[in-house]
């Protein structure tokens, strides 16, 4: 990643079609880390031109109030992204959400595309959702100008013919691999929606896998899946006490010469260090975004 | 893949090795969408010439019967291979099956060896079941000859030299990881065998993750697996009925500007449309093969 | 790999850090197929000169009483790698194991170091355990001078930003591709530790997981896990039984001229008898290792 304007705290990306200013209008105070308004799939091909207006007027607003902001446009390959890149991302956006990237050949045509619109600043969050952005995320993720990436689960099932299930074994493998590419590019990255947005249980679990697996936060498709989201990605206290005496225990045995300890039942050499301190940090990235 | 000879409807490819006339008669009329007799594994060295002369002998009978006839020749590496096609693969099979394919050198030995026989408007099935296979399965099943292939877990555990389970965790990585490149290469890919042929539970219960994570039909080893098979890999109507009545509210929705909807308690916008559109697609092509 | 000193068993590689001379001293006689001096995560940095002095020093007594030894260095990226080689590892030490290996350029500078201090002899046992180690595994265990590999599970997730549970669904899928990597690159691969070293129920299951996979054994950081592992990676009496009895079938059956028979229920063809001779393989490799 370039480090043009990082999205640093990804916890809860909560989207928004484009063409609901109801929705829009709602939005600031919901404490999202991100909103996410949508010119692609939750906008028909007769209001393409619409979202795309709506986005760009809305943008410097949620901004004024607080808010980070990204819009998705359309797909590279489709008919309207470089109308969308040009009229329909205001300057003040964090970044411009790119869906179903697959080539490095449409990696360059984004960053030429926003360079031609004088975005050079704007940020490029990439969706890796079909079966060929999967396999090639490595390559993908790693292009200078992608600053983050999002998984879709949803794409990538349709684009591979299967059925969606609540046991994700069919996305298992790709949201695991793609976590792993996204870890080489060194870009941090969102995970997978939850389309029944009412199942609670259902959006707690996989944001804890999700986090366990290293994503930085969970794309939402409603209000009610910012708070889950926020609580799932940030440690609990339990969590960071053990952190801190662990950290303690491990500090006090180098002193004495060692570095492999019997902590609580656990054996607590340097890989489990690191993995307290990575924890501490993500609370003080929250809390200091 | 070519188009040659497309195996286009692969819900259940029943087995049987060539040297079993009795079961080969029984064949006709069980409802497998692809018949494939073995000369590989199902066939000992001593009797490999007797294999291949039935099965060529066989081929037009089971054709005239109705039924698509695939040919599983020995592997590319081994003594039989040359013999096998030149005189086991009659020119009305819809496909020569090429096990243990590895690399790339293998498949242009094959392309090569067809063409003498004769044999350019035979199909290529290609099997996926050893470590290397999988790992560069995006390069093979992107081969030109290549028209359809099968994921294999028997061989794959062998050449590990791990231990086969019913739970399937020792395989579950590289069956999702082949379907994905079976996609970017645009080839049907079939599920791996049940050995224990009593367990209805695991037949289904493997097929329905098959057909979730993009396969198109399994592999079945008596004759009491294709009806399971047909039915794991057909949308059943309860399925299609929703998908109809989603596609419904999506359009209605379109028609007023709109593509994210509360459709029974999901969020449904883009992706979801498309799935409901390929299982619908799914229902006509096993309709009208 | 080159075969330089091959580790053949590795069922039970069992890890004490290289300054706790009070527990070197009783790893003689536990059963360990391996013995794993660790100068890297056990050792502080305040202590790093004493580990490699005390690892230089009791290697020779180790294999003195019958162990098979091996010295883990630091990675090749810190301060302490070439000093490690050279002052820490004594030339009856079975192999080097590398930590944190992640790039081929690496591995040459393993191999250079390991001429230039005259222990070509000595096998290169590395660790995948990073994001970039486990996408580029296949060509890093790949390389002429590697021996055998492990997986750590630990470092990989510290690296990820993730956070270990005893599911191990974060780490199923690096997990699972490590293991057909180290299969294409014909080398033994050791899998990741149990740190909650009271809880043999994991520590079993994860290791029969593991052997289904494929992998040789299991890296043990307490005596009490050496047994566990051993009973884990050793097929049993009931599993030799059944391989034996289905050898003994499939061979009547070939006489026959059949390969492909229902052996108690189950289709067992040649994949299957290889499954069996592999496992009766393991039984004599541990018997006369």
């Amino acid at each position: 990643m370039t480090g043009v304007t990082p999205l640093e705290v990804l916890r809860s990306v909560l989207i928004a079609p484009s063409v609901r200013e109801d929705f829009i209008r709602k939005l600031p105070g919901r404490g999202a880390d991100v909103v996410f308004l949508d010119c692609e799939d939750a906008v028909p091909a007769n209001a393409k031109e619409q979202g795309r207006l709506l986005a760009r007027r809305w943008v410097p607003q949620l901004v004024a109030q607080g808010e980070t902001v990204v819009v998705r446009v359309n797909a590279v390959t489709g008919p309207w992204f470089d109308a969308d890149i040009r009229e329909g991302v205001a300057p003040e956006a964090a970044a411009v959400v790119v869906p179903k990237i697959e080539t490095v050949e449409q990696l360059d045509h984004v960053a030429t595309t926003l360079d031609r619109a004088g975005l050079d600043n704007v940020g490029v969050l990439v969706g890796i959702e079909t079966a060929l952005g999967v396999i090639d995320a490595r390559i993908l993720l790693s292009h200078p100008r992608v600053s983050a990436a999002y998984f879709g689960a949803e794409d990538l099932i349709a684009d591979l013919g299967g059925v969606r299930t609540e046991s994700n074994h069919e996305v298992a493998n790709a949201r695991s691999s793609v976590a792993l590419s996204a870890r080489v590019a060194e870009v941090p990255i969102v995970d997978q929606v939850v389309t029944d947005f009412r199942n609670e249980a259902r959006f707690t679990r996989e944001a804890r896998q999700a986090r366990n697996m290293g994503y930085a936060g969970k794309l939402c498709i409603h209000p009610g899946q910012v708070e889950p989201a926020n609580a799932a990605f940030t440690p609990g206290p339990e969590e960071v006490d053990r952190a801190r005496r662990l950290l303690t225990a491990y500090a006090e045995a180098q002193d004495r010469g060692l570095a492999a300890i019997d902590f609580e039942g656990q054996m607590v050499d340097e890989p489990l260090a690191v993995q307290a301190r990575r924890l501490l940090e993500r609370v003080r990235g929250v809390a200091h975004p």
